[in-house]
């Protein structure tokens, strides 16, 4: 047994059983095990960014990490941005970054690179195993820390020669098992406090982000916002919200300051429990950081490393909500297909209300045309809403293949801004080779249009030759139909509402992957 | 005129004018101030490694830097892998990366990363500029560094304050102009010593890489060789190599160890010329990572930094050789365009051979299947060889991209694998916006065969189900030449070497870019 049949063994012995991968030679060693052990299920990526944003995907809905495996330093950066989006949506993760062999480092060989400062700022741990003897531990540790709620980027690299060496021989039959850390409720003195902001009469806000955002801590949240008049606010991007008729589903932080600032000035107190507090995305110019209220007050309750839900129930007892109390849930409404008609946000909202099966799990980088889909689905069937937590845009695609994997049951639905999607556009065919049960709408408005109105905020004139050329994709056009058929996906474009409506009803009876390409 | 007016003023003021970008809002001052001056031409690659690599590309043949724009962290994240290959290259780029306004950065936005960890690994150099008031002197310095021999990273962070505020009154007009740094020849011990090995009579080997790979120094050492019966070897992989016809062309260190250390067995003296010393790709178990016979010395005469082609006349002189004695140099040897049958890698090479004009540009990403084209492109018409220098794949279609923007009254071929192609296939949308003079072969065997083959290499026996689902690409076949045609780009699939070699000569005719995939 060598390093790296340990490292295979350890990831297995905890439950770790999906890899997503684009290995290399120095992770040959590591290969070969994962090879001798076919009840882990590897997932090719064409581009580390399809591997990183699946990895998050996948974790995000089968609540445990998966593990990646990126090839030295420069695999390592590729998928970066979209550990940087797992890293702020909370997600376990065990990366396994293959190194060269220790004594190979000094010779300055040409893939040699300082993993541990790239690798630094988008991981919550990382640690270069020394040697065989250490994989097993090492691992275990790893896995631990991924499972740290809410959730970890552990990177364990990997030196080849730890891979090939053996482990000793007492070490081969124990299986080292990481730690489930204890997951603890707000203090109590934080909940009384929180209460006395609530009993106070002053207006106030709870702001939920996290954990919070499931079925059964925003049940309680609602129960507390009836029986005690305080307004409810979900944080800006969540990695995962239950939401949809039957539950209490919430408006969230705009991402417009002015928006923001309108929504948070009559507050006196903002509460916070899973979420930091609310700051604009950009700073502007002449517009505030700090979103809220001049002299309001924000408090944090609850970090999102804590229990929310037993937190939600806490304060509920301690303000005496009784049992009785009900909250506001959203009522099941049925939304007509969309006639003929251009594409709008509204019309495209309608279309996938119109189709949402049960249970469906919502991708949204949908970017400028999205934000009406939100409004819409509140009353949509219960359904997840997974959302681009770090701002990096390329997750879509391969946040959708990663749910996909973890939910074979569910329909996935991804809407997909185009200029997004060209970032981790290779994940499509980890899509058709997994047969991924994904219908994703490519929004193809043809530019970056957020810049267009990111440089009207800052007062920038109408866009010249240079602008447009950083902002437009129009020539040549993109043909998504065409390339999602490239990769082997069926893929219709439709021109107008109506016909959206019909292929996306179609999409979503359809086994398998399959790409609508709405031309907005 | 605030930060970003200055940093344009600057880069123009010292003949910066190509920007390959793609920016966010965070530099969307310095859009505004790029579109205010249509004199930089501005690029946009639609994924951040395209951008990097497309500067590598330009600058290795423009020989001065070209500017990047990346978003914040995971836009730099984006392009580090490129980045990694330029560093290794010797390629003088300026990046100039956006961060959040300086007051806004301990709110910890989103997009909040720590750029210059991400930065540091892949970059000569990296500095944040404080304020508007700094931006000239630092891009001045930045352009500096980059240009420092052979070429240098420079990473300079622009907060979104520095952008948007005014520069001081007396500093608007000046233009800061960047230091040209004084390239040394070795020093004349390190000749004489050199001279002394040579003279010795014992076997001796000089290697060459970095700008000794010139045609005036290649043809030089050639002299020295002829006269001194010394060999020559040019190291693994090269920036920019001038080969072909007329030109003293060399054969390069083996990337299979068994054949490196067999080529080299013979030499008691190794001399290195802008080359590291003959180290291993990768090390496996039970072979050497210095590559060199045990007890031969290896000896640096000059580093990448020096002056090469002087340090060469200096040894020449040293060394007595008369002008009179002349290097050996390639015949021009015609190919016959091959019969049909299947794409080989000599069907391959002689295909490119008989098709290739003079003074073509190929850039090489072929991998496993292209090791055959560097021994008949020694007989062909003069032309430049760029190289992956720093192994991480994923640079052919960028590198092509930057090439044919610096020189665009020269075809470029680019031979490029299926699997390396898939990391920034987005490249080929931006040759198409550019009317870029590019042919690309796609070699397409479906599978990362060079992992087969080290799968092999550290024992492994055939691959099973999971070795085989991370190392092919055949479930579904990517059909490249429906992707080329959905990013607009004409293209057309070869099945045999005789349609190859048509479709070649029609492709190197054709004005614009234009896709060839070898199914092979």
């Amino acid at each position: 047994m060598n390093g790296a049949d340990k490292l295979c063994q350890t990831l297995l012995g905890n439950d770790v059983d999906v890899c997503f991968a684009n290995p290399g030679t120095s992770e040959m060693h590591f290969v070969a095990a994962l090879d001798s052990r076919p009840e882990m299920r590897c997932i090719l990526g064409l581009f580390e960014g399809v591997v990183t944003g699946a990895a998050d995907g996948y974790a995000r809905m089968a609540e445990k990490p998966a593990a990646t495996l990126l090839h030295l330093g420069p695999g390592l950066a590729n998928g970066l941005a979209n550990l940087h989006n797992a890293k702020r949506a909370g997600t376990p993760m065990v990366n396994v970054v293959g190194d060269h062999a220790t004594k190979h480092l000094s010779l300055d060989a040409p893939l040699t690179s300082d993993i541990v400062s790239l690798a630094t700022p988008m991981s919550h741990w990382v640690h270069a195993i020394p040697d065989a003897g250490h994989v097993g531990s090492d691992t275990a540790k790893a896995i631990g820390i991924a499972r740290t709620s809410p959730g970890q980027i552990a990177t364990l690299i990997l030196p080849a020669d730890a891979a090939w060496s053996n482990v000793p021989e007492a070490d081969r039959d124990r299986v080292y098992k990481a730690k489930t850390p204890w997951i603890e409720p707000a203090d109590i003195e934080a909940i009384k406090n929180a209460a006395d902001i609530i009993r106070s009469k002053k207006r106030t806000l709870i702001m939920l982000g996290g954990s919070a955002m499931r079925t059964g801590a925003l049940a309680t949240a609602g129960r507390i916002s009836n029986h005690c008049n305080v307004d409810l606010l979900a944080a800006r991007a969540n990695a995962r919200t239950e939401r949809g008729a039957g539950r209490v589903t919430l408006n969230r932080l705009p991402y417009v300051v002015d928006h923001a600032v309108d929504l948070l000035a009559p507050y006196e107190h903002i509460i916070l429990i899973g979420t930091g507090a609310p700051v604009a995305f950009f700073l502007y110019p002449d517009k505030p950081g700090e979103l809220w209220a001049p002299g309001a007050t924000v408090s944090e309750l609850a970090g999102p490393h804590l229990d929310l839900t037993l937190t939600l129930d806490m304060l509920a007892d301690e303000l005496g909500v009784a049992s009785t109390v009900v909250p506001d849930v959203s009522a099941l409404i049925k939304v007509a297909a969309p006639d003929a008609g251009a594409i709008t946000p509204a019309s495209l909202a309608a279309a996938v209300v119109h189709s949402m099966p049960e249970n469906a799990i919502l991708c949204d980088e949908s970017i400028t045309f999205g934000h009406v889909v939100a409004s819409l689905t509140k009353h949509a069937p219960p359904h997840d809403l997974l959302q681009l937590t770090g701002g990096s845009i390329g997750i879509g695609i391969p946040l959708a293949l990663g749910a996909a994997i973890a939910c074979p049951d569910r329909k996935v639905i991804a809407l997909q801004a185009d200029g997004s999607g060209m970032y981790t556009v290779q994940g499509l065919w980890s899509q058709v080779r997994e047969n991924c049960n994904i219908v994703t709408v490519i929004l193809a408005n043809r530019r970056y249009q957020i810049l267009h109105g990111e440089l009207a905020n800052v007062g920038g004139g109408p866009p010249g030759v240079n602008a447009n050329r950083m902002f437009n994709l129009d020539n040549p056009e993109i043909n998504w139909t065409a390339l999602a058929k490239s990769l082997g996906m069926p893929a219709t474009r439709v021109d107008c509402a109506a016909e959206l409506a019909k292929e996306l009803k179609k999409a979503v009876a359809h086994e398998g992957p399959y790409l609508i390409e709405a031309m907005i």
